[in-house]
């Protein structure tokens, strides 16, 4: 067997991006959260079209917690709730950008 | 409603981008694989740890579907089967780096 073929010891920074971004749509959470301001949950759920509210919910109370999104109740009727990027999303923002500028260049559907 | 509510057009790299790297453990094959040389099934079963023998299954064949990576049978007994990344596979290092380089720095757990 190739040396190589010995576990190497675990990374824990990816173990803990692979926590954070293997949700099925945090990606694109994130992105249209951070690059078009979309902001409220309604506006969120209409972006990303065929997700349902309660797997949106669970989506965004995992970014809450996670650190990269902070959540604002405005207490008014009918309900406004709005999600921002916290530091941490925001310092988010440049991975998400030199991801996309990759898939732009390299993915087979945008060639 | 603020004019930035409005849906805009869904990016499609995006939305590509996500389904790609949406399972629970692509990003960390990827990893080991580009970074580790780690090539084999049971060498990356055992890197994972947790990961069941059909869920690697399944997500190494997505991979594969989606041009990240190629399989290798060797057509040996016993079985000898490796996985390699692509063109496609090996510009994404890239990007793996980049966010790797981002958690290092700015994760919690990694402060």
């Amino acid at each position: 067997m190739r040396k190589t073929e010995q576990a190497v010891e675990r990374c824990k920074t990816m173990s803990t991006l692979q926590k954070i971004l293997g949700g099925k749509w945090k990606l694109e959470i994130l992105y249209y959260i951070a690059f078009h301001d979309i902001r409220r949950f309604g506006a969120l759920r209409r972006q990303l079209g065929e997700i349902t509210e309660s797997s949106l919910t669970k989506q965004l109370r995992e970014l809450e917690a996670d650190g990269f999104l902070v959540r604002h109740d405005f207490h008014e009727v009918p309900p406004r709730v709005e999600y921002t990027l916290t530091e941490l999303g925001r310092s988010f923002m440049d991975v998400i950008a030199y991801m996309k500028t990759w898939g732009d260049e390299n993915l087979p559907e945008n060639k």
